[in-house]
């Protein structure tokens, strides 16, 4: 069973504040924490069923405590119940590079289910980057992480203010997306580019549509309002990286 | 407040079981009620706060009752607490017609946030009809009505076996998404065509891949496992339908 500091400790990742004070987080899920284990992520300490272990606890070199599902509850931010839960290192990430490759920019997502999932069409896609303002949902959130399927661990998550990523000199070419920008089904595919992507309600921001070099628009043949933010990141992936 | 009664048939209507025993939906969320009374749908009752009933409660015909938040608990299904409810008819639908017209087809999608979400995709593309296995989850869960945004009046949802629908005779074609067809960005615009979109675990079953004309893929460049079934129903759309 866990320690009431064990408890205190993994409860406080839940709050961005302490994920960045300690420069760790928490994953939860079966999936998540295998294809943790197996991939290039520090993962410092396992905590699962005495069933998840015999299947799959092969691992060495990291604490591993055996919980029941009663413990792991304690420690879980979600409503579904887990198998396991992994206590990971945050990675320390490269500064950008936009010259030749195909980045993603997000302003005020605020769905960690949406974030997930995005990351997961980044990962897809093979999109090199992906830049965060400092409003949106941080991409270390439990749900954000479940979301993302592991793509997390291959898809950097930079977090940064976006007038000055556009602001950047050199001619790299922005692409916002908005409600009456040039239809996606005439812009050519891109090998080089930021794609921008707005908040789920209000879109981007006008000042960031302002600093784009272009604005692309997915075209509305009935009447739905608009898309889910990553329906719409797909639909345009789909149509400028393949 | 609402009575013992009124309380006992609402909670029974999350329940797909007595929602077709007694052919009415509940549909919660300001804007949904919203667009529900404006739309072409049986309303039969609103139950809302003073404030929203104040602000949008101009409605006649029907029976409208105001609730404080802790009442609108007592019968709601979802986390997030909400402002108003409805309770509406649920629709006859005519048969579908699948000539001439695009019609997408769900096998087992089983999360009303994807199905709800896919109905607003189909809305976005002008979709005329979606099918549904009858394992998928109803459309007329309150989270899949949710997350229609309204969508839910404008594409009517069938349920349906899809080998049926596949053995209709008549020469539609079909499109299954599965993992190894055809390329999307090789695959010609559709004016007529059934497209089929399966489990979110799964993918389409082995039956049903084999009763399609046609199979396709979204190609992959990176190295994500699988797109979402919402996303990927998005990206198919944004490429075989504008």
């Amino acid at each position: 069973m866990f320690s009431k500091a064990q408890i205190k400790y993994i409860q406080s990742l839940q709050h961005k504040k302490y994920r960045q004070k300690f420069g760790q987080f928490v994953a939860e899920g079966d999936k998540i924490v295998q294809e943790l284990l197996q991939g290039s992520y520090g993962v410092k300490a396992v905590y699962a069923t005495k069933a998840w272990l015999e299947a799959h606890g092969n691992v060495t070199g990291i604490e591993v405590l055996e919980v029941d599902e009663a413990g792991l509850k304690q420690i879980s931010s979600l409503s579904t119940p887990n198998q396991a839960v992994a206590l990971v290192d945050i990675p320390t990430l490269p500064p950008p590079v936009l010259k030749g490759n195909i980045t993603l920019a997000l302003e005020a997502i605020r769905d960690p289910g949406n974030m997930g999932t995005i990351i997961r069409i980044a990962d897809w896609f093979g999109i090199r980057q992906i830049i965060c303002s400092p409003d949106c949902v941080d991409a270390y959130n439990a749900k954000t992480i479940q979301a993302t399927m592991g793509s997390i661990m291959r898809v950097p998550v930079i977090e940064m203010e976006l007038p000055a990523l556009l602001k950047t000199p050199g001619q790299i070419a922005s692409y916002a997306a908005t409600l009456y920008g040039h239809n996606i089904v005439d812009t050519k595919k891109l090998s080089e580019g930021i794609i921008l992507i707005g908040n789920e309600s209000r879109g981007l921001s006008e000042e960031i549509v302002q600093l784009s070099s272009h604005q692309i628009t997915i075209p509305r043949i009935g009447q739905a309002e608009s898309l889910n933010a990553a329906v719409a990141t797909g639909i345009i992936c789909g149509r400028l990286l393949i």
